[in-house]
């Protein structure tokens, strides 16, 4: 069975006899590699919370950029091939700058959500900006607009839905099923933050600290947490 | 057998000995494992209704979007891969919209229908809007124009017919069958919505709730129903 | 064999050591499988005439065209893949139009035949016009001109032949048959709408109505029968 | 050995270890397969006769175009894919009238020869008016200009040759021995026309008639026979 | 296990079923082959120590730069390919330059890196300026911006890491196991120099001589040490 | 050994593990299938000699050109495809024209080979003049200008070399023996004939006549001989 | 294992699980097989010293020019593929005669070395000036700049050394070991001369002669040696 799969990887964006798109696969098999990250969207903002993984003592934690900003309203949270994250939240930054020079308004979470999936649809077909294969990573896109605090979660297929709550990476499949045991809409952004930080505790291997995890909130405006605030969320657990 | 279909599948767009465009073919294979989407056609307008699989109770529903509007006088329902969908979508939306500035009038709903199925037809060629393979979706297009109402529903092939019904989808043999004992062209609208949402009832697994089915109507302009009046519908059953 | 026949598919527009070129038998091979359709040269004109498979009720019959117009001197019937044949209809259109803008006068029914054939005839070659693969369409194309009325036929190798009279499709072999039986020159419009139909009636499997057949004459300019003139057809056998 | 060889097919225009070029020669395989067509040159001109094959009753025999015009003072025979040798001829009338519009003045025989030659042997090379497979067409191309009657023979691979006579497609074998035994410098026109058509009529498996052969000659004109001006010939036999 | 690779090497940039890119993978390999360089930060600046391999004593030991300048703060130490590293650096070059021309201020050394890094990632899909492979060179990028002293370390994938000590090349194992023994950030520049050369020692096979080692420091501006100030640091072991 | 050979073939321009290009040894081959053309330069000019294969007596012996003028003072003999090295020499031809239009002067011979083996060398590189395949074709490229007579020898690799004598072709083992036996530097140039013709004689297996041998001399000038003039060549034999 | 190798090749340029390039390595063996090369610095200027295989007596030996001039200041020497060799030298002179227009100033003999070595990394990308293969040559570049006199070395990666002496080519095992134990940086340049023309000796399999090996400095100027002058350094020996 497996041979027969390969005769369809290499036509990079091709259907298989049963309908399937094996690169997309395959890439999301690159994101269940990754490290956890998680978001949870309250009344009041959204949260977003990463594992850093800190290979080495020698490296900078703070480099280790899970979490980004996209504008001053939006920010991501990612899992996966860091730097196929790090060139579709810069072609975030450009259009939703662009947005903002030509309308003299934000954009709005859904069509930079939306903006960023036409890029990942569009691999294999070498034009300018797409890739030649799938983008390895998916994004928990936090915003805040007009229609007030919202979450999204793409994957490298270039679909997105809106979620309340969502976990990606490695440790997704558990931390999926304790927010929907401890989720509900009316959590506080506090609460919020100590769900987040309570389940990725559960899936790492190792203790909690500043140096391993990240958050950041949109509430209305993104912020990442510094090392003391994350200290506090840590000592609520 | 099976070994040598796989000979023609990586020439993208070739034929197979027999006469056979594989790639098509397995592209509608993705459609078999999508949603049910159903549509008809009454002297009142055109109905809608898909269902909606909410795999996780953490997910906003109304984000999973599978009836979408193209412009004020043609909606589509979509069963398959919905990046394609939104992907198809937004060059009708952007047709439609150059027709209606050139010529200020609105675009026919087989115009609309024509300039899809030319973008999904010329898959393969490297040229800038299409795409590397097939469009791994099905639409069923409902529209209003100097003609009345009418449904037309596509493959993927770039193919499209007009019906007075169509399902297309995971459910769709049996909803097809359900249609044609139900359906007569003198039904109202209401009878529509009702044997619609009755026929999708049949072929899902779950309870029908507002949440995991949508409703749309052209009659004549595009209008999807809120939550209550699906709820409406469903009290119908 | 069949294996070593596999080798010159791939190239979509190679000889093979016997100087065949595949890919082009395959596309004939695909019009096999189409619906029939019949052509047939009088002194007053051209006569159409197709099946129509009508593969669910709820299908809307004017909808599956198998004939087209071409311009208001020229119509075509077709078999084989109807997308394929839209985007030949389409580019003759645009041919038949520019030539009227650009000469002041319809253009030769020979003409529009040979521009459809060097469309048809260029595939594989990556230009912006011309398809990846050849068309699975056979067309015949009904003319009258300042030649008087005249049809052609055309197949996937962007060939063309002159004919007083011609079948294509699944049941042409003994349409063709059944033509040479009864065709002569001196036959008038209305015996050619008779034996037409007479002969479709033979290779089709269910019995004729003005639902499963079109006629159509160009005579001198394009004209498609209404149900009531089919009827009326059908009624004289 | 014949497994060896389809490794060298693929690439359109590769040699093979032996210093051969397949596609080439597959090209030529297909001419063999093609009607057979004759020239001749006499000092007063020069004779082209071709067999058609008129595979239906219902064909219209002048349609089946074997002979062609390629400018006043030219004229081509052919045999193998017609619609290859549509394009050829196509491209060589666009050549001579660019020509006579330049300078005024026709372009030689050999010029034209050499033009048609050019675009046979840049195929697979993805310019624009290039094919991506050889031409599968031999021309016999019969022509006078300032240097009086010529007779050319051209092959898939871009090379010609002068001629005093020459035969061409499936009879060739057979037509170009008899040649050899008839034919020399001093004959004149008429009996150039006769030993053309007593050595179709050899070679062909039917009874001739002016509808089954074509006749031209360029003396100094071109000009198609009429089948009254056919008929004559055949009496002479 | 090792044949079903092979399959997915040849599509340059495509994902394996187990969500990895093997190009990458195997660009990483031709680093481990590389000779080792060392980096280390301190608050007075970034050290960097690079083995050179003189296979021939008639080679000129100067004339094999393994350390190389960038722009005036911020210099690269590197391991892999020598002529895929002079691109990169060559590029950065262009990159710094045209910033100072365009904002009258030096770039970034994290901005450095990402434009280092953006060309790295983009392999494969034959624009202008990108590589058909995977760039197989590892760089230790020093520099002083208005943050002060910083190293970052990028690897094939086009991802990059902040750094306070690392080891690249085939002796980075052990060099790296040593670095986090003997590091700390309060480290001065002179201890910086011993660390690193001590570490070099050890995996070297070869007796360290200024002929066979290279140092450099940032400290703020770009420096490369002469034979006499490397032979100084020897003689400190 | 001969199917790991293929492996190589099909990358037209690629080199094999013992570093040789296969496509470019290929075409020699086609050229030792070829006929034999013969060079020999003398303090008088150059003389070029060629045999030539007169398939059917219904050829004309003079339209198998062999040799060919390039420039006044240029000219040369080929062996090998001459489709191809008609390409060659009108590309000759355009660049000499070019020379004396831009500097009013003729283009020196070595100069004129160079243009001639830089479009051989850059087969399969896709740009517009440069063919998919090398040029099965080798010449022998005789000239005079400001240094005197020369003799060039080309082949397909898009290597050239200065000569005193040479030959090429299917009989150029033996002729050249026979060359190095008979020539030195002090010939006159009617010596030169008669050596060339006598060599010609051997290798040929059919008597040698002004119908089947080609003779031409640049000496200053380019001069083919009439038949007359070969005539006299053969009986001082 | 061999087989193993040959799926690496077709990519042109991509590396192997063990981080090779095998093309490359492909090209570094068509360099053993070609003749070889010797280059010594001396204070006074640069030696280089060719073995020219002459394989015919019928060849003029000073048109085998395996030392080229690139500009007034700079000379190479190579081994391998002639024709490719060419190409970079005329990309070279290009290359310096643009410095010398555009700063009035010769360019460096390093600039010229990197702008040759840019030329040769690109290969296999497609873009206009750079081959589809790696080239197939190594050189020895001998210079005189500001600095005084360099030697460099390139292989077919694109890479480059400084060197003191250094020889390329089927010889160059033997000859590198020779002139490890006879070389030092206090020879004078008629030391170097007798050096180098006593190492070729050995390797080349024939008697030394004016017509069999070729000599050049560049001190500070490029001259080639006289026959004469080759002969005076023979007669040294």
């Amino acid at each position: 069975m497996f041979l027969t799969r390969t005769e369809y990887d290499r036509g990079v964006n091709t259907f298989s006899p049963e309908g399937r798109l094996f690169q997309v696969e395959y890439a999301i098999e690159a994101i269940k590699l990754g490290s956890t990250a998680i978001g949870l969207k309250t009344k009041e903002g959204v949260v977003l919370a990463v594992e850093k993984r800190i290979t080495s003592p020698l490296l900078e934690p703070s480099s280790v950029e899970k979490i980004m900003e996209i504008d001053e309203h939006i920010g991501c949270a990612m899992s996966g091939l860091i730097a196929d994250a790090r060139t579709l939240v810069e072609h975030a930054r450009v259009e939703t700058q662009n947005h903002r020079f030509s309308y003299g308004e934000p954009m709005t979470v859904e069509s930079t959500t939306q903006a960023l999936c036409d890029l990942a649809l569009r691999f294999g077909e070498g034009d300018e900006e797409s890739m030649s294969r799938p983008f390895g990573v998916s994004l928990l896109i936090a915003g805040h607009d007009e229609n007030g605090p919202s979450l999204y979660y793409t994957d490298p297929s270039g679909t997105f839905w809106q979620c309340n709550a969502k976990a990606i990476g490695s440790g997704s499949e558990g931390a999926d099923s304790s927010l929907q045991e401890q989720y509900n809409k009316e959590i506080t952004l506090q609460e919020a933050e100590t769900i987040a930080l309570s389940i990725l505790k559960q899936v790492m291997e190792e203790k909690v600290t500043p140096n391993n995890v990240d958050i950041a909130k949109v509430a209305p405006t993104y912020q990442l947490y510094t090392p003391a605030e994350v200290e506090a969320v840590i000592n609520r657990l």
